[in-house]
């Protein structure tokens, strides 16, 4: 089975990587297809129909066929698509066919529990390297690693094949950590602290931030209860607790 | 200064609240906009153009006009946007004027960070409660608050008001957690463990998964390395690290 050569239409032969610049969304979901991909695996499945794995990977199946057309594969009619093919044209794309190498600055609370994060591991990663600036942090222990002082990043990014940076500091030394990222040759950083990092042209970054979460889910919350707070329109799900949550607003009056 | 009622053609008047169904990714920019406008304002700036301000969230200027428009705000030709009078529009949008209760489910160390997490309180969220199935963590005082047990979720979520569930637990756990959170009245979850959850209609469901933006980001670094592989194409960027970092692969042989 090829492992390294996806198949199918973009399956390029000759010198030039096969790996085609996908839709952000679409690279934005192949890892839940992988996800569920390799719970059919566990369960024993061969094959897949589109349906299944879209339920499986909560999406609709016209989403996901459009999706893998990408990645050329079509399934077979009738039978669906093969899963251990489907995983390795997945992992391909992904690039996780080789371990990438993560180091993770700033070991406070959130630090400490993407360190000890096993779903890394288990999905293609290796925590590589911890950084801390402060000194008192230097040399502790954490799931089998010792802090490093951040000072080290450099001679440490290249010893351990660092891919790829994590920020997990407070936002006022972000920028300084993403420097000294992009300084040391990383060029793909996700940063958990909440602000916005400069960086050249060539370094992706992504950015989780817990609080934005939250005030986006506030944001249909706030909606649902306009729309149940209007005269007669408390139908639909249990509006008790919603209204409960929701004290009067002081709106059209 | 109107607190609950943004002004513009989106501010209806009557009983009918002005609360736009706005398009989810300018949701999504929203807080990135607000955070801008609170470090805005603790900077003691009165008005900022819409240049500035996008610069400070990250976005091009076009699309922040394009959805501050949506809120019924076009600032001043010449002077640019109210600070306070914006940040209180965005707020009113987002349903952050009324702190909104949050219970965490799973207290391992994900869950620790997260009740520790200062980002939270200060930006509009109040942790209300804390809950575990393990009764060897139920007592365990975590910043002020004891983990109570899974089994006291629907006393407690009437008793705080809970507006949104945040899910820190084994994958395992989570769609029980989520059927839980539903029965108590919950209708917006912030999903952190690694799989899809069923909900019903009505219910809003976000989901982080730390090791999906590290495959996301995994693409970038693979693409990236596919194009400095090739031929003469060394150029742009710290191009030896990204090497060391990716060993040659079967592509093309």
């Amino acid at each position: 089975m090829s492992q390294h050569r996806p198949g199918g239409p973009n399956g390029r032969a000759g010198g030039v990587p096969a790996l085609p610049d996908l839709p952000e969304a679409t690279v934005a979901r192949l890892p839940e297809y992988l996800r569920a991909l390799h719970n059919l695996a566990e369960a024993g499945n061969d094959t897949v129909s589109s349906e299944e794995l879209a339920g499986a990977a909560g999406v609709n199946s016209a989403k996901l066929r459009k999706d893998l057309s990408h990645l050329g594969s079509y399934g077979t009619r009738g039978v669906g698509y093969d899963v251990a093919l489907l995983i390795d044209q997945i992992e391909f794309t992904l690039g996780l066919t080789q371990r990438r190498g993560v180091a993770l600055v700033g070991v406070g609370n959130l630090g400490h529990a993407l360190a000890g994060y096993a779903g890394f591991a288990s999905r293609g990663f290796r925590i590589a390297a911890l950084f801390d600036a402060d000194p008192a942090r230097v040399g502790e222990l954490i799931n089998g690693l010792h802090v490093r002082h951040i000072s080290d990043l450099a001679d440490v990014a290249v010893a351990e094949s660092i891919a790829i940076g994590v920020i997990a500091t407070p936002a006022a030394s972000a920028q300084d950590v993403a420097d000294a990222l992009v300084a040391a040759g990383v060029t793909s950083i996700l940063n958990f602290a909440p602000c916005v990092l400069s960086v050249p042209d060539g370094v992706d970054v992504r950015k989780v931030d817990l609080a934005v979460e939250l005030q986006i889910l506030s944001f249909h919350e706030h909606r649902k209860s306009s729309l149940t707070a209007l005269p007669g329109g408390l139908g639909g799900g249990p509006a008790g607790l919603v209204s409960a949550a929701e004290p009067e607003e002081a709106v059209g009056t």
